[in-house]
């Protein structure tokens, strides 16, 4: 869960007390700089950080960061070290100081900087015809870039990389010799907001997606970026067409994902997993090494290594097909 | 139902004869000057309308269409202050009826009248590159249409409305402060003809897509425009990426749809209901108020009000979860 | 399984020691000059062929093919007028000689020779703008190509076919009077490789798309060319939006496909078949003529004609229905 990202421009000069102001809480400690948000794990001394879950109690013995965001409920687990800051809503909490620290990360539908590519800049990029790039991009050697393709500004693609026509990407750190399909569209803002009656509250997206060397991305597949933390496939990992990748997932080495297959937010998965079509994964779940998925199955608990399952709600291959000879 | 489109050019002096003539029926009555087609709710004194099952007969007590086409299998339900227009099949025979009034609306693949926006015309919104937007196009103020994006003739958008790149909108209205992101396909006809072995029959699709007031629409959708009604989403209904909707669905509002979700042809649904991925809704099923559908689930039957459900077909959630230890 | 593409273009002078040499063999026989590769059945005189299964003994007696590589397991079935090379991998051995005779076939995810449509070339076509066309398309008569699409240089498209805003069509034939919805990608590589833990190695695909007369393709649909054969969708077959349809798979005339459906690679359909939406056919799977599959069904055995199924896996309907009443 690291909150960070090189894109967005983050605000300076916030102060302590600023916060307080944001989550209309009465100061309750002296004012000093403070250098941004983060989880317990990444956070540095000068950071806030927050703790809404006993999941993350041993994050908390090892985190430099002594102001936290928390429940009153959570008292007794911070030590005298830590000068905690109760409020009503820790979540919520922590969109507004994220937002307070990246006040352009929530209006990015459109990046409206981006112009045909100066060819002088990228002497070994191959475009296509109306390719839009952004500012400070950057992009590798032997690489190429397919008609009608965006790439916003914050952007970088590594070496021998090619993407295909009609693929939009934001806010993503491609690696090398990627292969990213017609039509995809890589690093918007996941479907993460506080549901409200009149008007739901969209929270910053500030993780981004980062894709590693030699996979390749199908056809119209959409992989949102991260909220608080980022959106990460691993390498030599092949995606077909179609698939849906919601904000925060991490999806590991050399896995192999079929057409159609869906990950809600959070979810993780290891190194060599394969995951039939049509698969659903739930949200927040975790998905271990070598473990094979058959088409079709609903993933709503955790699979532990090496399990080979079916089903929906997924379960043991061989109790599916005894299920249903 | 409601049978209106105030895009579509509506050919006028349409007679009663013609429409006898293009059904294939000889005049029953004399002649008069026919106005349009309607669903028996809608249509006015001059309307021809059609009743083509029981679930109509409370819309048969307040009609005010006097011609009626329908099938001789419901003579007695018509009393004598009605007269019937008795066909084989009653839908075909509105599909015919529906194209002698909108002779345009089969045909309508490419809008090859749009242009690059005139600035001059459109001092309030923000354009990215290569926008092509239609004739009588209106949009509000402080809106912007990213790259890419095509708005064909028959749209009207509100004000603080942003539409991301990639987008193709035709035949539809979006409301205030709406959020469309990359990729979205809205307002293009439905999966909706009368199949026959050497070369299916496509029926008019009149209706709009209606899109309320801050609702947000994800990537690469489709939402199809109605055939004899208007396809509609609610005001702040929130849908996540690849979701497909079909012609004539209804859906209310405050709504969380999520990533991968199919809503199959004339299907309802309340307020205040959330619908897990990949979950699938069985055409013409009525989904109530303040509903949860968990993901992957197949909804064939209606749900009652404040219903907890999964599961393929769904059932109640405790069920499911019992089932399924 | 039939091994040809009318665009890529064959390598000559390919010499049966090239070949030996290539799958790292000693030659065992007098070297002369190879034709191509070719699936038994399809298969020259002059050409090379394979036998991979058990399932391929009818086929061995009819092939006109003399050298075919095989493993050594299968000797006892070649008789004395085979000429066998015999090797470990013999799918892997079919991709490097594959490989051998198309280079290019490998290399194809941008095509970087399209430009604009010269008007005097397709008089009778109707362009949208930025449309991009390849060399050496043909395009029939009363024709219209919609907004920013692009047609590749290895395209064959018919008379009176209609194609939408956004599409992206290579390696295809199109019938006539055909319609191809806004967002479609038709005729990319397949979803096909030999994973590797350090680099999945990709096989080549040297089969194309071919679309019936009066068919329809939905919006946002992924159609995959063939590797080591064809993708055929018959005539008049409607398929709805967000379909997926992988490589090698074969659909027969006058089927409806609706929404979200997805075909793995290498199965096969009749005729007159229909498949409710988010319906997931595996991998090599028959299902035979008039057919009728529920919403939602995951098919992963063969169904014979004229069934009625529903369910995942899929059951006979009647079935499906007594179990989940």
């Amino acid at each position: 869960m690291k909150i960070s990202n090189p894109f967005f421009k983050k605000k300076k000069n916030i102060y302590l007390h600023d916060i307080f102001q944001s989550l209309n809480v009465k100061p309750a400690y002296k004012n000093q700089k403070i250098d941004g948000i983060n989880d317990l794990s990444n956070s540095s001394k000068n950071e806030i950080s927050f703790f809404n879950s006993l999941k993350y109690q041993n994050e908390l013995k090892v985190t430099k960061s002594k102001y936290i965001i928390t429940h009153v409920k959570y008292k007794k687990l911070l030590d005298s070290n830590f000068s905690p800051i109760y409020v009503e809503n820790i979540l919520k909490s922590v969109a507004n100081i994220t937002y307070l620290f990246y006040p352009n990360s929530l209006d990015d539908l459109v990046d409206f900087s981006v112009s045909n590519p100066k060819k002088h800049l990228f002497k070994n990029t191959k475009f296509g015809k109306n390719v839009l790039i952004g500012k400070s991009v950057k992009i590798g050697k032997k690489t190429c870039i397919g008609h009608n393709s965006i790439i916003e500004s914050n952007v970088i693609i590594g070496d021998g990389t090619e993407i295909g026509n009609n693929v939009l990407i934001k806010n993503s750190i491609i690696g090398n010799n990627v292969k990213i399909q017609d039509g995809a569209v890589i690093g918007k803002n996941g479907f993460g907001f506080f549901p409200n009656q009149k008007k739901n509250k969209r929270y910053p997206h500030v993780g981004i997606v980062i894709i590693g060397d030699h996979s390749e991305i199908g056809c119209n597949n959409t992989i949102d970026r991260g909220s608080i933390s980022n959106t990460i496939i691993g390498s030599n990992t092949f995606i077909d067409n179609q698939v849906h990748i919601a904000h925060n997932v991490k999806i590991g080495n050399n896995c192999i994902i079929t057409g159609q297959v869906g990950f809600a937010g959070s979810s993780k998965m290891g190194n060599n997993v394969q995951v039939g079509g049509q698969s659903g994964i739930s949200g927040h779940v975790k998905i271990g090494n070598n473990v094979k998925i058959g088409g079709g199955s609903g993933v709503i608990k955790n699979i532990p290594d090496n399990s080979n399952v079916m089903g929906y709600p997924s379960k043991d291959l061989r109790n599916f097909l005894k299920e249903n000879k």
